[in-house]
């Protein structure tokens, strides 16, 4: 079954997400607006409204309150891969060309800014502290990430624990916030929406997890860059760290360096791809997707349930 | 009088804020933190938390709720000098070396990113829906003002409209939201908070056209950079607008590119220093200011009337 499908229920909500998305970015600047415009069209899988959507369906339930929430963690996440690709110097996203790549870094950094506050500014509609607390603690978490991933590249005496730490806070922290925000905004009580933010956050770990699985693993057709990109650009991902502990490859790995281009690393992501890294690499993820599902149990039974664990069970399954 | 001394009897309040500010930085990263601290270290006037906390005096001022807002406002303040720094390609920032300089543009952008998110967890404490609506309002004028900023970069067919919306995004916005929130966060009614904020942009906008003046007429030493920068980086503020209006001097000034060093431009600036622009610009704050003070007869009498009186009136005058 596709992603899609199975949160069909929601289509005409996510519609509403989608046109409310393409509002809001509206502005008198032109070049502000063709930007946002840019990242919003490049698509992505919209999977951070989904799961504020079907968290929102644990309370009471109003589009026109969960829409505001949907679609600012959607900027949130717009807003710092914008960011993240001046960082990582990227000019194709999703196969499509990046905002720093189209126009130039300094246009990107401004338009991360631009969309970040315009989520902030949708946020302001649920009158909730709680909620906005638990929202700028976890920007503060997610830069202090972003430095430190900067900081980690090209680090090969790195552990998985460090990897770990990296993608709570690149990814799993979102999703994890998408979930109880979600809640929040529906008026769930906090123990259920503690458990919808464990939920998310293990879901998160395992995405990133495959994630990082199919950059060696999928063609440059599917992934809309070259396979192999994260360790090209230095960053050293869970097969990779698993890979590094045969010390043959180690030594073949930490010739890696910025100057190298994809063809340079092919032996290399052979050698990863059959040393057993892959499959370990699957397990973790498997750890985390099953500590998700345990804890989807202790969740009240409805169709939202349900769909949460349709979207887990395909996340630890994917294959693109 | 000096400016310190005008609001002396806030001294201890302000020690309170300066602690806060570095307690607040703290961060277990230790790049983050060395980055932020320079930007802190580097000083400035402080302007923003001193509206803040004067502008709490007309309600129930209490420092513990104030501080919050005061570190928040001039956090963001902050955050915006550092992408600011990127943008403009600045070395120098007071005279010390900036972010973009000391490490690179990466870090920057990441190292506003964490002090802007830093600010707003520390807005959280102020639980009133109103006060985050009016901050993350300003947020998206301020972002949308920095790209217009860098579109209106060496166009020299714009006119003083263009120049007054961009200041007001770029400096009036922000220290009128610091006198409303400052107003808000202390219980202050309504009609008061809507005057504050006016006051505060009035000042801000007259505070904005002395900078830009001070720019042409001051020295290296007092600026921390070369005088005329902002003409060099294609900035084209009051002074130089009010000298395009005589044909010869706009011909002259329409020659400045990126290219340039300061050398080049010593004499332009010379001719624009005797055109009588800077007689006009001063003029223009000077209105500005007059409707400061008109707005400030119009509340309550109290000490921080007094003293935003006397800063105001000290901003219109400043040499440095």
């Amino acid at each position: 079954m596709k992603l899609k499908m199975m949160y069909s229920f929601l289509n005409s909500d996510i519609n509403i997400i989608e046109k409310e998305l393409e509002e809001t970015i509206k502005t008198e600047s032109n070049l502000l607006k063709q930007a946002s415009m840019h990242t919003l069209q490049a698509g992505g899988k919209r999977i951070r409204p989904v799961f504020v959507l079907l968290a929102g369906k644990f309370g009471h339930y109003d589009i026109h309150v969960m829409k505001n929430v949907a679609v600012a963690l959607e900027l949130i996440h717009m807003a710092s891969l914008v960011h993240d690709d001046v960082i990582d110097d990227a000019d194709l996203r999703r196969g499509q060309p990046t905002v720093k790549s189209k126009w130039d870094n300094k246009i990107a950094m401004y338009t991360g800014d631009f969309v970040f506050a315009l989520a902030l500014e949708l946020m302001t509609n649920i009158e909730n502290p709680a909620a906005h607390k638990i929202l700028a603690n976890t920007m503060v978490e997610v830069s202090v990430g972003e430095i430190q991933q900067i900081k980690d590249k090209y680090r090969f005496n790195q552990n998985l624990r460090d990897y770990l730490r990296r993608i709570k806070r690149k990814t799993a922290l979102l999703i994890a916030v998408s979930c109880q925000l979600g809640a929040i905004a529906s008026g769930v009580e906090e123990a259920l929406h503690k458990r919808l933010y464990r939920f998310g956050y293990y879901v998160g770990m395992s995405y990133q997890i495959i994630d990082d699985i199919l950059d060696f693993t999928s063609t440059e057709k599917a992934l809309g860059k070259p396979a192999g990109s994260d360790l090209l650009q230095g960053n050293i991902t869970a097969p990779a760290l698993y890979a590094m502990e045969m010390g043959e490859i180690k030594r073949e790995i930490e010739k890696v360096n910025e100057n190298m281009a994809p063809e340079d690393i092919s032996n290399i992501i052979s050698l990863i791809k059959q040393s057993g890294a892959i499959e370990k690499s699957f397990a973790l993820s498997d750890q985390y997707l099953k500590k998700a599902l345990t804890i989807l149990e202790e969740l009240p039974e409805n169709k939202a349930k349900k769909t949460l664990r349709d979207i887990a069970k395909y996340i630890g399954r994917r294959k693109f």
